[in-house]
């Protein structure tokens, strides 16, 4: 598997580590990105590590993706739930694509419940916090 | 009527013609424009072609159709179903609009069945493939 | 394509052009089928045009265009919202079917929102009034 | 007022007298009739009676009354809940429209709780049994 | 029938002829309140006529139709749609009532297409405006 | 037991064996007539057996049973879900419905799962293809 | 098809002649088993009998049923409307299905109107008493 | 109180005074921005003043308020409905929140009745036209 | 402005300060009062305040308003969420009417997020404390 | 606890043991009056017992409790499903509340269903009929 | 009354006295029994006492009881919310029936608020703790 | 951490491998505990590995693990969407729980959208087929 997987972060993601740790832990995205990078190397595979505040710009890195990529692997985030264009995009993608969330949405508001990504996810991982994306790597390593 | 049609287009379907043929067809979007564009002039019509990812982006140039354009014709594609804010742009455009859809939304998921444009629209047209944009640009020219 | 088009209008269509004009415009269903008939002419299709105010004539004249006719244009006025005998005479007939609406449903009452016949139908257009059946013609024509 | 006043009534209700008579009583249509046109004759009010169990068959009726009554009585029965034609109809017909039902339609199943008929009426009058025919014609006569 | 016949006016019917006069007319309660009394008088019926703005009055006034009065005739108003204390005691009246709305609140807001009264009211009557009255008394006499 | 069985027919199954086989079978709805009336023969019940795309013709049919049937045998196809004109003439019937579904509708669109018809059925059989008549009249012949 | 037909009874059916007669008649279950048997032996069918009020134990026998039956025909009483586990062992069991109701569960409790099994039934059959279990037999002994 | 408020605006607010006037008035949005810098010198307060048509920029925007600002106002228009990401960033600040609304939300559509921006705001103020950011201020100036 | 403002309030609120503090702070009502009359007569502005648990007394408050007052501030407290008569009593009112709560409703229980009196409201406040009614003065006096 | 407890009445209970006594027996509430306090002289409680009609009384008489009393016993009869008055009135009195109901609501009408008073209730009781206050009292002694 | 007092107890129940304290309290299910056994014996009632975590147990233990009990004391638990099972036993038993929770359901998870088994109880009790136990024994000694 | 995992497997799960085979692949449930094992050996973790398809027999189970778990991984399948008593027996047991699920649930029928046991769970893992039980212990092992 020659190209690298797409790990992508939706909004407010990039405050990982000083909103609400008691939910999301102290872990930066930072350390996250290192931690997925270190994973990946034993495992053989390249990365790309991307996050954005804007709907848009996720929908441009899913096209880019579905050229470059061997795999997505998505914490979509707010847009989780009322993103129809990530849908869209992830469905032209054609990839594999793993769905993380770093909390357990199904204990938190009602409106968080719903997911316009999962139907597009071959996987989907909520709760595991920042392991949750080496899981999601794991899952892709051995499929 | 000297001012052009803005046609404009939402998220992923820059990827048409190489995403799901079986619903949308092969035909990309350059060639949507070539023959949108042919069918104008014959029609005595100036055209602008846009497509975006972003809802700001769409938004902002719905804005500036307000200023400059003697119609829309739409196809909002995934923000049909989840932007207030192209609602409220088109309604402050004042112009004609018409909203197009390639594929037939009532065949498709539920989610697709709500539209937040076409209480803005004069006219939709679903299901017609490329077709849609130019009977689009046959009403404008006609009324 | 040597069989015509038939082109159905369901109940209360007859009183076109005397009903609410401020809604539907000053054109009878006799203006209606004239200029139909020339445009038909035009592009080379025979056409057959009835009104009902009977859903089970409408009904029989589908099963009817299942044998006869080599596609249907169809304005199901009020039985769109409340007819499975229209969807399921429509699914039988195995024609292409475009359903035409003289006004932009989606912009009346909620009960108007719900349509039992677009998921039978290849194209729907609404808002374009009288112009809509041309319209409608022309996909057809070019089909 | 020379016209007449056109006096509805929906399906099954030719059955009236024979069907449950614990909810309609023994009265029969026949009966209703007599009674309608004796009061009318009373109020100087020139009456046509007919009933129908064809939805088409009283939206016909209906576009005749726009032409040839003064006002509409309907007891529109079963088609009170499903009929967006008769609605169209009544809104066409711009008359004077009294909904009459013999019984109390709020004390009986959940379906019978929606009327497609009390938005184009100008009065609903429910439970009064034959009497509310009569009803109906005081107001018309007072109107 | 020697007891009289209960005529009770919920909140801010006290208004009526200053309030929204395009939808209940320019008659005052006073005016209403003097047209029932006289046609009560023509059909032989004593009246007691009575309006409050409080839920609990118009219960008390109910409880004591209960011992006094041969029926009720109640415009609820507002609580129409929000009282089930009203419902509970027009239950316990066991006496013939008839439920009065000045206006068709079936084309009005949503909110009032729900009625905690009509399962108890034998008979409903909407619209026809202080002749709503009248009518409820001629039902309540020939009853 | 003199009086015959009404088999009624709704809307579209006069195309039975040539309208979606995978879902109905090949077998046409003269077949199932033949069968039927072979069936009743060895049960010695007499057999009225029609078919309509109206709802009206539907309705009068099942008033005439009223008075010449011993029981009902229906498949109200389409009709099913949105007639409650069928649901009160089977009501004022008075007579034993069975009702028949050649397939399972609990398999097929959401629209499909409601009946008016069932609240007056004694029995429902779903499913069982034109086999479904023959179990019909077995019920009502051990009745 | 010499391999036997399953005949699985759900909950509290083993009260049956005893609860609410009114409904369910006053035949036993053992008087269901034995015209079972005695139906079967003139079709030539094998049959095993079975009832349980644990739902997990009617998933065991299902899951037998798979290897051992030849067809399955279930009164899954209450189990009918909550249980999962019924749907999916059924789908698993790759036979055919035919779904028995004692009585016509739509003319009953809202919460009866909702079935987990007859998605995966073939056939469904309410309403026609101890006779609808005969019924299933001959429509698996006729297939 | 040294560091400055953040008064965010979203989409389409950029055209106040040209959309709607009836609505929203003449002032435009320079008028209000002139209005509120005045306001906050009286007050002694600094401000930020920004207007996008991007949901992600407005989300970049509430993140730098958290390391720089005192307090937010923000009137995030059509975003208010859809935008969880808004609801997302504005937790993640931890500042005082004031949501303003032109209008009145409440008389308008049915889909500007859901705020997610409402349950982050510590005050919501609607209806108050280009006052409510006036009045904003004075509450965090007291605050 | 001569007339004065009518500041209303409804149940419960004369417990304020010794209910739930930590939502709604420790000013008592009379402490509102006292702050509410200082604000208006710098504004100029006279008050009369009021407060009542019973919603019938709330209506004739208002009814008195319409005659007396040259505005309203309200804060229905519990029967923002169920009172229709307090909608109608505004509505008849025909005055500039503001809504206040104390706390952000939108922060508390489902129930407490539907109110009848916004849509009469021209300005609603929610969650600045006591001050909120200041801020209703504020914008009375400069409209 | 020299507190007396406060045993308090919703509408219509004045008329027990006239009203419906198929539901809720023939005891009327002087009877239930006497009992309890007999009941309570047993258990070394005192009592003040109310009634009232009026929301707003409850409301005032609640207030007092939170003064006065020990606990609440309450049957809030109508207003349990409509009073979100009596909910705040309860949660502010921050006392041990025993919510009882002479019939069991759940077999009764859908509108029953529904309790405001039940979240602020330490236990609740229904169908025991007059017996529920007395093992009320008995909750509320071994507390 | 000779025969004994059923006292069921659904799932997790043994679990008492170590889950959950802050809701249910620190007595054990043992101490329960204990504590209903001298109840009962005060009152001169047999007891048998038993818990179960399988839904067919407690299926089998209603049935059970129908034959040898006067009367059923339940606490359903988890299964209260879910099982229709129980409701068709409980309602085959024709037995007085109480239904007992611990914690008052209607403060806790939405999903707790329907009970399948209200509906069969004579009477409900929850939010009393242990003591609802001895509540019903109360309840069934004295009816 | 001395204490074994306990790993639990709903119903029809013994099916695994079998049982539609392009949802769930050829593996069968002993492959799965194969793995399972191994997996852990090499985590330096205990299993104890459980099938049933009987709701309380898996309720039994967790309250043993309860006292002999270090953690638990369950697969609870159909009882997913219908177990309040697995919502409760994991409440209780306290301890660090994964679900799993073979096949990505959000792509399949609605009913399966609604997850009892995960507002219980600490991470949810859908999906990934039998590998997800192996990234349930590794998240186990890290944690």
């Amino acid at each position: 598997m020659s190209k690298p997987i797409f790990v992508l972060n939706g909004p407010n993601l990039n405050l990982l580590g000083t909103r609400r740790p008691e939910v999301y832990g102290r872990t930066t995205l930072a350390d996250v990105e290192r931690s997925v990078r270190e994973h990946a190397e034993r495992l053989g595979l390249g990365i790309e590590f991307m996050q954005s505040n804007h709907e848009g710009a996720l929908v441009d890195e899913i096209q880019r993706a579905r050229e470059e990529a061997a795999g997505i692997v998505i914490n979509p985030a707010a847009y989780t739930h009322t993103s129809v264009a990530l849908h869209d995009a992830l469905e032209a993608a054609e990839l594999p694509v793993v769905e993380v969330h770093l909390s357990n949405v199904h204990r938190r508001e009602e409106f968080r419940h719903r997911s316009f990504v999962s139907p597009q996810a071959e996987v989907v991982i909520a709760g595991a916090g920042p392991q949750g994306y080496l899981m999601a790597l794991d899952y892709l390593a051995r499929r």
